[in-house]
């Protein structure tokens, strides 16, 4: 699928993606490409190689597919030998333009040589890259020259840059890969400046920042942009800014990926371009508006830039709407585990608000805080079912929220509803989970809760709980940076807590993500490896958080309805007043009333947990003093332990 | 369990291993460091922390499971701040050894600082620990520092060691880890140095050579002795020189390890340890040695050399036996699968050459390579069952190559056998494969071959088929390095091939074990990660390669037989040609015969695959020439992509 933005060179600006990101044989990978619109493919040797297809009818199968083949690769260690070295070069390029013509593919990628046998004489190698551009313009094919970050000497984009400039050949040209540029140079300056027409391709990844050996970290560990920690929209607006006419293509080896559903996989990638490229219009305007301003007499309306905002304008992504809170979460729960649940709730100083119009559903409130409980039908998890079927966030204008999620890929979901009912737009979420877009207080069809036939009146005296602070979910180990990336782009929220802890089963990672205002709060949580058998527990526990600005009132109203605390140990007390040396009155009342405790340097965080609930779901009840950011993950640990500990006392 | 040695200060030395190691809650790492006979543990904090047991039930619980309480860790960013600061951390110093004389234990480790807060005064800090070791005094407590590898300023042993010795308390003294030690240094000198009495306690972990930053290779990829590359036996021997006689205690931080069975785990860190011993052993007797040559008048029986060599001689492993070859495979089929391996087995030109004289097995026979079938149940697998039940080695002394594998803690097997039949002794390997030692040649009970009822004559004419090369075993994700450490230690294998490959579903990794004469080879593989949903085909493939000096005879001959070879695509053999640029005519003998191929700085390699017989076991036949040392993994992708092809045209 072409990227809406039109490029000032051609109509729009092409997608592709390198058959090494996906996981598969060559037509798994082919397949799920096409299927995530993707408008062409860099053809990995590898996956040539293990496919009885011939190359012609590999050639055929892209373009049945819909598929163009934008690059062959990889060639390697070709240049800066000696002579006998070249010719044995040469003819191994030859055999690869053979299969390349039966491909119908005319750009081979080069990358700089990591041989023992080179030389250390960009001379040398630009003259040699000369004669292997030579003999590929006879065919009608053109060498993209490539810097890996770890070449043995051409190991930066300059570098290459100038062996491509000495080689001068019209053939010869770059390939810019964001990894190996951005791994070495954060910020790198002057891709600008090489002409568009030299620049014959575009590779794009992310990355974490990872310090270890660059290599390693390029073939284990890089990311689909917007998952990792570069900054691929100010790269990529540079890259643009040159007049860059080739594909958008994505490269990313990642250990997961290598082994998830290429399907998910290429849906994911798609996402990421989707929204790279909504970044990068923000950088042109911003640097559009700047230039502008520093320029005046300059006819900014000629150049690249407008044509792109041009381009913009004509269909790019709906602004992500203002979110102002969590509108309700919704739990499946079935026979076993919804009088536990709804006790729960009660303890807890819910209110049985009202019943859904038309379906098994119970509308609990406090505050703001919303539980939609929905019945289901008996399962055989023991404990009975308890878990988030969906979450629902308030936006300021829930049609174009929903809009924006389509043009992400996001799967709308179909949706039952009754007469004069509420026609609120879903999409899933990676992991299945509903997620809706609402306007909690609306008079028109996003307000909701018309849907309900609600009780008189609010009930006295709650817990002191006033809204949903945040509702975590757990992700399946292979969607970790899937379901990341789809809650950032498509809420349009940042990440802003990214942690790693040691639990008592393997190591955890955690990351939230929030809008600006804070109104808005989704925390993913994963293991670092796929568990196996061994690491005993509920699989993917999930939990919804309550706010309270009293946690020791809540805590005191909770127990005298009968509710249950998790447990906290004796010594984790002890732990706390030896790291903190904490008011011993306030560790004591924390002890009392089971409540655990962090802080950074913004503030402090005091939360307590239920039991859990049925077989996936637990509560919490935070209390933020100050800016505290996290979401006190030094706890989970303990928390993780004493839930192992009820589960085994209650068999 | 106390290590057979004896130490010269004490009667044996002790083993111990942290709680950090292991996966679970703190009950579950007690259980499983009791169960496999370590002396006693090093508590680590966080597992304490989110126990409900009080530090007197977990001081109880110890004693009860026969362990003492070794160290109670880690304490951290005391030493080298400003006197607010100091008395900060003497308050929580307090505070932890109250927890430390409830728990019963007397050593605390304090690791360098990494304290921002912390300054560059060795002698301040030396002053300030040796406050501390003055009030652990008090308490009956000892102080134990370690420089971390990424100690702010403290991060190398020889700094600790300076830092100690200025601090000089008689409860202040060291930890030696050998991670932070060999990590930085990996051939330390002057270790053997340090008055023994000085050093308080020692931490042995290993590590695969990684070229990342030191913490996260730390953290995560820590291993068991003998599972990474560090030298260790020199390691330790220096340290037992000093005259160290606290216990030998293994501090692992492994992410694989962490959500793995702790049972299993600890076996396999008990097995570690013993091996470990063992090679101190052999680098003591040739230190001695170098020794007493070079000083012939000093009296070499009385140093602390000949207390051990002298705990050696009591009850030190026995010697691993040299081993001749792979006597047999053992390989279980059902009634679905049996015609099909039978098939396969006789155009390969094995001869059925003999029945078990009181079981439903089958000998099939080609030179020396055996492949015994042992009819079983008949399952659902789809295909039929096949796998591989037992590999069997020729040991010039089987009974002690038993005895060597009972004393490394591998299950010994039942076996029932008829009257006068071979009283083979076997064990279990980690991932089930039950191991035999035996004599084929040999007239006694380790000759197995006389329980089976041989056909009067050997066929005339295999396909040149002389000897089984290796049988490869793909591990469980979990227990890849304790399976790798099990056939090095129980057989006396080394490594000499190790590998990590792309393959179609996911990376693959592959290490090779071989006997000095290259008569034994078992190669493990596995996945980087575990597995998930996706990623079809079989699961844990297992296969026997067959050794021919002629690889094309022996294809032509078994095609001749109606036998049928994996095809490998035509796309392989013009890579094959554009790589290497091999004679034409071997590579068209080769693409005609589905031969693959691969070389190495020693030699070359050939070799063909069957197709999958059943569940999980498939041939390949190979030739060496030269020195090749491989395995040809290069064409494993291939393979896969190959199998799977066969698998999906069969439904």
């Amino acid at each position: 699928m072409a990227m809406t933005r039109a490029h000032p060179h051609r109509g729009a600006i092409r997608t592709s993606i390198a058959t090494v990101c996906l996981s598969g044989t060559l037509e798994d990978k082919l397949a799920a490409a096409a299927a995530a619109g993707f408008d062409g493919v860099e053809i990995f040797e590898n996956d040539l190689i293990a496919s009885p297809a011939s190359p012609e009818e590999v050639g055929r199968l892209c373009a049945d597919l819909g598929l163009s083949i934008e690059l062959y690769q990889p060639f390697r260690d070709f240049e800066a030998v000696d002579e006998d070295r070249l010719h044995g070069g040469l003819r191994r390029a030859e055999r690869k333009f053979d299969v390349m013509e039966r491909l119908g593919t005319s750009t081979m990628l080069v990358c700089s040589t990591v041989s023992p046998h080179a030389v250390d004489d960009d001379e040398l190698a630009a003259t040699q890259l000369r004669t292997l551009a030579e003999r590929a313009a006879r065919r009608g094919i053109r060498i993209a020259y490539e810097a890996l970050a770890w070449g043995r000497f051409v190991d930066t984009w300059a570098r290459s840059w100038d062996v491509v400039r000495r080689g001068d050949h019209p053939a010869l040209g770059l390939c810019l890969d964001s990894f190996h540029v951005l791994s070495r140079e954060p910020s790198p300056a002057g891709i600008a400046g090489i002409p568009g027409e030299k620049l014959f391709f575009l590779q794009l990844a992310d990355a974490p920042q990872l310090s270890m050996d660059v290599l390693q970290w390029s073939r284990h560990h890089r990311l689909f942009p917007g998952q990792g920690a570069f900054d691929l929209a100010t790269f990529l607006r540079d890259v643009l800014d040159t007049g860059y006419s080739g594909p958008l293509s994505l490269e990313v080896f990642n250990d997961v990926f290598r082994q998830s559903d290429p399907n998910r996989t290429a849906v994911d990638a798609m996402r990421s371009l989707r929204t790279l490229d909504e970044a990068v219009e923000h950088r042109h305007r911003a640097a559009t508006t700047e230039r502008a301003a520093a320029r005046p007499a300059e006819a900014t309306a000629t150049g690249p830039a407008a044509g792109q905002a041009a381009g913009q304008a004509a269909g790019a992504l709906p602004v992500a709407p203002e979110l102002t809170g969590h509108a309700f979460t919704e739990l499946g729960v079935d026979a076993h585990s919804a009088a536990r649940v709804e006790r729960t709730l009660a303890t807890m100083g819910f209110a049985h608000r009202g019943q859904h119009r038309s379906k098994p559903v119970q509308l609990w409130q406090q505050g703001t805080a919303r539980v939609l409980l929905n019945t289901v039908g008996a399962g055989d998890e023991p404990g009975g079912i308890a878990e988030v079927r969906a979450l629902a966030v308030d936006s300021v204008d829930p049609a174009s929220s929903a809009r924006r999620a389509e043009a992400l890929l996001a799967p709308v979901l179909p949706r039952t509803r009754g007469t004069a009912e509420a026609d609120l737009s879903s999409v899933a979420a990676p992991d299945g989970t509903a997620v809706f877009f609402c306007r909690s207080g609306a008079e028109d069809h996003t307000g909701w809760l018309s849907d309900f036939i609600l009780t008189g009146t609010e009930p006295a005296g709650g817990t002191g709980l006033t809204r949903t602070d945040h509702v975590a979910l757990t992700q399946p180990f292979d969607w970790f940076d899937e379901a990341s990336l789809f809650y950032r782009s498509v809420l349009g929220l940042e990440p802003h807590h990214d942690t790693e802890y040691a639990a008592p089963f393997g190591l955890m990672r955690s990351r939230a993500m929030t809008d600006d205002e804070r109104s808005v709060r989704i925390a993913l949580n994963s293991t670092l490896l796929r568990r196996g058998e061994w690491a005993p527990g509920v699989p993917d526990p999930q939990h919804i958080a309550f706010a309270t600005d009293d946690i020791f009132g809540t805590a005191l109203a909770m127990r005298e309805r009968g509710g249950e605390i998790l447990p906290v140990p004796d010594n984790y007390y002890d732990d706390l007043d030896a790291r903190l040396a904490l008011d011993p009155d306030l560790i004591a009342r924390m002890r009392a009333c089971d409540v655990l405790y962090d802080q950074d340097e913004h503030g402090a965080f005091f939360h307590l947990y239920t039991e859990m609930l049925g077989s996936r779901v637990f509560f919490e009840v935070v209390q933020r003093v100050g800016g505290y950011a996290g979401y006190g993950s030094v706890n989970a640990p303990v928390r993780m332990a004493a839930h192992r500990r009820s589960r085994l006392a209650r068999r």
